[in-house]
């Protein structure tokens, strides 16, 4: 059921880092992407992929993590992804993306998630220093990073409670938790 | 296999407009979106079900259709939606809306695939009249609307030629062609 991958499809920041993920497997999560839709077809979407650990190291330092955790910088050494994809418009294809970006993702972390590993769409990117780590030309935007790996840590989803916080937190056990908005709240009419 | 869901999962624009589709089968799928990853937790999408013939018929107008296909100005009667989820943005909550929408789709689209129903995901909207019509409050933004139905026409997966052109087209069967690009030309370095 796709509702058990969806569920399970959690954002997933800290990973057995020692376990590793092959080029073959993120080519095929990128050929989810790549079989999704895409708005007028046009397919300005290109990526990057990442996974042994010298190019790693330098995408990085240039990520941030968990913004409303703010006693924890993002994973230590031991726990950080074992893989990037990095997710670029081609400007030189289309220079605005609608929301492809988001449909790629999905498909792309719904694929890793089916294969035993687990994720984080990460939008908060120091933009220009990855572009000159990388070298990545002008001509491609950089609006995601997904961080690949086999997660090592719990996570769980709750309902936003009366006071409305939608800020996730993480307990004394290490367990992350998430609340979701009620279908109540989310459907008008 | 999520892949084959993927595939499975095309635009569909033309559909057995008598199989209708409940309401209950339109929450189970926003509970997809709900379940979903969304920017900084913050969750700012609402949404909006149809499922009845009059709130489709207030719909309908407003919506453009195969912008490549030009002597086919959209589904006929008989063949139109039978249903339609309207993606809100709430300003109150964030007037920014990242790739949530594109997420939400996809999650919505994959359970609909799944259910043996497909859809169309349409960002060439008449908003202001669309917006009139449903009587849309000012705090919400449309970004797009999702078409629900039971197909009603095949669509194949071609890779783009040599030519580089990624219009989609339909042929003397009916069959709309939807040229991908290869795995080659999107993945980088």
């Amino acid at each position: 059921m796709i509702k058990d991958l969806i569920i399970k499809n959690r954002s997933y920041r800290r990973f057995f880092q020692e376990v590793s993920i092959d080029r073959r497997t993120l080519t095929e999560l990128v050929d989810l992407a790549r079989l999704s839709a895409s708005g007028a077809n046009l397919q300005p979407l290109k990526y990057i992929l990442s996974c042994d650990p010298q190019k790693n190291a330098l995408i990085f330092p240039h990520l941030a993590w968990a913004g409303y955790l703010k006693d924890w910088p993002g994973p230590s050494e031991g726990e950080k992804p074992a893989a990037y994809i990095i997710i670029l418009i081609d400007t030189q294809i289309r220079d605005s993306v609608g929301c492809d970006h988001g449909i790629a993702a999905q498909s792309i972390l719904l694929g890793a998630t089916e294969r035993g590993l687990g994720g984080c769409i990460l939008g908060s990117i120091q933009r220009e220093a990855l572009r000159k780590a990388l070298d990545i030309a002008s001509r491609y935007e950089i609006p995601l990073v997904l961080a690949l790996g086999k997660p090592s840590e719990k996570v769980v989803i709750e309902t936003v409670d009366q006071t409305g916080d939608i800020k996730y937190w993480r307990d004394a056990e290490g367990t992350h938790h998430v609340p979701k908005r009620a279908l109540d709240d989310i459907i008008i009419g």
